[in-house]
C-alpha cells in the first residue's frame, strides 16, 4: 500500500491527506435539514447527514489529493448507522482512487489485535469464505501494549499489502505526559520509533524504499519531528495537527526526507469546515465543498512553499 | 457505576467478570450450522452464531456474576453485523442485571476521545435529542496520549455515573516493552497509576470509597499487581489474564484490598469455551452453557480459597 500511496503523492504533487472527521457542527444546515426531514433527529438522520457531507467533500477534492483519513470515533458516536457511513465513506473514497487511512488507533493483546487487524485491513474467515469487514487500506495503531499488540497488524500488512501508522508522538497538548518521559536518557517516543523500524523491517517496498509500517508524529512538535525523521528513515510519517491544531507549513519541513517524500500531512477541520473560515466565506454554506477544494489548493501551496525553502 | 458494581460483587460474592469474546472456534458446531443455514457463511451468519452463543452463556451465568466484558474487537471483525450483536449483547446482559464493561481500549486526542466517550458511555446530541449509541456501563481506555485523551471519558463518567478502567499494566507477554521502562527510577506503569488517581479524584463514590476511574492490571504480573494495589487505593482493578493466559487464583490475592474488595477478575476463554476443557467435557457441545456455569462456580471457589489464605 505504501507503494500506491507514494505514487499517488508524487502524481498529485500533494503530500496531503484530508481528515474526514464529520461533526454536526460542521455539516451545513441545508444538509442537516434534508437528512433530519428524511430520517429524523436520530442516529440514522445524523449518519445520513455525514454521508451527504462526506460525498460532497470527496467529490470536490478527490482529484487533488492521494488519501483521506476518516476518524472512526466520529462515526462510532452514531452507533451502527454511523459505522455504516464509515464503511460507505471508505468504499466511496476508494472508488474515487483515494487511499483510505482508517484512523482507528486500535491496539490490544495479540489475539485481540489480530481481530482488529483482520476486521479493518484483512479478511475474516467464515467457513469457506474470507470476507473484508471494513477494508481500509491503512490504519493507525496504538503501541502501548508493545510488540504483541502491533505485530498482528504487521502480519496482515504482509499478507494483504496494507499499511499501518503507529502512534509515536501525538499532536495533542498532553502527549508529552508519558511519550516525552526519559528512559535511559531518551524519550519514550524514541523507543517506540526504534520499534517502528524493527516492526517494519520485513515490509520495505523495494521500489520506494519505504516500509508498510509508518509512524504518527504531530505537526505541533516540529523539534521532535526532526529527531524522529532521522531515527526512522524508512517510515512514512503521518503528520496530524496542521491548521486547526496549530501546525504551520514551515514547521513541517523537517518531517520530510531529502527526496521530498517521507511524510503526509493531515488536515481535518481546516479543510472540511473551510466554509466557516473568513477566507472561504464567499463560498457560503451551499458551497462548502468548493471551499474545501480551495482550502486544499491553499494547503498544497503552503506546503510547496515550505518545502522549497 | 462503581457503586452498583461493588454492590453486585458483594451480593453475588463473586469478584468475577466473564469476558464475552466469541470466536468461531469456540462456538459449538450445532449453533454454527443453524446460523450458517439461516444466513450463510457470511458476516451476518457469523454474527448470528455469536448472538446465540452469547445468549446461552449469559442465561447460564447471569445469576452468579456481577458483570460481563464483551471485547469489541471480536465483533468488529464481523463489521456492521458484528457490531449489531455487540450492542445486542450489552443490552441483553443489562436486562439480566449485569454490569457491562465494554473492552474497547479507545483513546485519542481530546476532541476525538470525547466522541468515543459519548458514543460508548454517554449520549450523542442530535438536534433536540440525546441518544445513547452503544450504552455500555464502563469502558476500558488507553492512556498513551496522556490526560487529554482520558479526561473526556472522566467528564462523561461524572455526568452519566459511568466508569472507566485505564490500561496500566497489561496482561500480555510484551507489556513490559514500554510499560516497565524506568523513568526517574520508576516504571512507566507507576506513572500511569498516579495519573489514574488524579483522573479519578473527582469521582469517588462516597458509599464504597472507590473511584469511577479504575485500572487494568494483568493477573500475569502479580508482583506489579502488589505495587499497583498500594499505589491506587481507591481504584478498582480489572484483572485480565486469569486462566487461559496463565494467571492463577493464588496470584490474585495482592490485587485485592484488605476489605476483600478492589479487584474484579476476568476470565474469557476459560469460561466461554469451558466445554472444550477435559474437566467439563461431560457437558458436551450441546451443554456448552452449562459447562460455562460450572467453570464460573469453580473459578468462584478458586478465588475464595485464594482470598481466605
Amino acid at each position: 500500500m505504501i507503494n500506491q500511496l507514494v505514487k499517488s503523492i508524487r502524481a498529485k504533487e500533494a503530500p496531503i491527506v484530508v481528515g474526514l472527521d464529520p461533526n454536526l457542527n460542521f455539516v451545513p444546515e441545508f444538509i442537516k435539514t434534508k437528512a433530519f426531514k428524511e430520517a429524523g433527529e436520530t442516529l440514522e438522520g445524523a449518519a445520513l447527514a455525514f454521508k451527504e457531507y462526506n460525498k460532497g467533500i470527496i467529490d470536490a477534492v478527490a482529484d487533488l489529493i492521494p488519501a483521506v483519513k476518516p476518524q472512526i470515533a466520529m462515526y462510532e458516536q452514531l452507533g451502527i448507522p454511523g459505522l455504516e457511513v464509515f464503511k460507505w465513506t471508505c468504499e466511496y473514497a476508494q472508488e474515487k482512487g483515494l487511499v483510505v487511512i482508517g484512523d482507528i488507533k486500535r491496539g490490544d493483546i495479540g489475539s485481540t489485535s489480530e481481530m482488529y487487524a483482520v476486521g479493518h485491513i484483512g479478511k475474516t474467515k467464515i467457513g469457506a469464505n474470507s470476507i473484508a469487514a471494513f477494508n481500509e487500506d491503512i490504519v493507525t495503531v496504538n503501541p502501548y501494549l508493545g510488540s504483541d499488540g502491533v505485530l498482528p497488524f504487521v502480519k496482515v500488512c504482509e499478507a494483504e499489502k496494507k499499511g499501518i501508522f503507529v502512534l509515536v508522538k501525538t499532536s495533542n497538548p498532553s502527549s508529552g505526559e508519558f511519550q516525552d518521559r526519559l528512559i535511559d536518557g531518551r524519550a519514550l517516543y524514541e523507543l517506540v520509533a526504534e520499534k517502528v523500524n524493527e516492526w517494519g523491517a520485513s515490509t520495505i517496498d523495494p521500489e520506494t524504499g519505504y516500509s508498510e509500517v509508518g509512524a504518527v508524529v504531530g505537526a505541533t512538535y516540529p523539534e521532535q519531528g526532526k529527531i524522529l525523521r532521522k531515527l526512522m528513515p524508512k517510515a512514512y510519517i503521518l503528520v496530524p495537527g496542521y491548521g486547526a491544531q496549530g501546525g504551520k507549513g514551515a514547521d513541517l519541513v523537517h518531517f520530510f526526507n531529502e527526496d521530498g517524500l517521507g511524510a503526509i500531512v493531515n488536515s481535518s477541520r481546516g479543510i472540511i469546515a473551510a466554509y466557516k473560515q473568513e477566507a472561504y466565506a464567499k463560498c457560503g454554506e451551499e458551497g462548502y465543498a468548493e471551499a474545501s477544494r480551495l482550502a486544499v489548493l491553499d494547503m498544497k501551496e503552503d506546503l510547496k512553499q515550505a518545502l522549497v525553502k
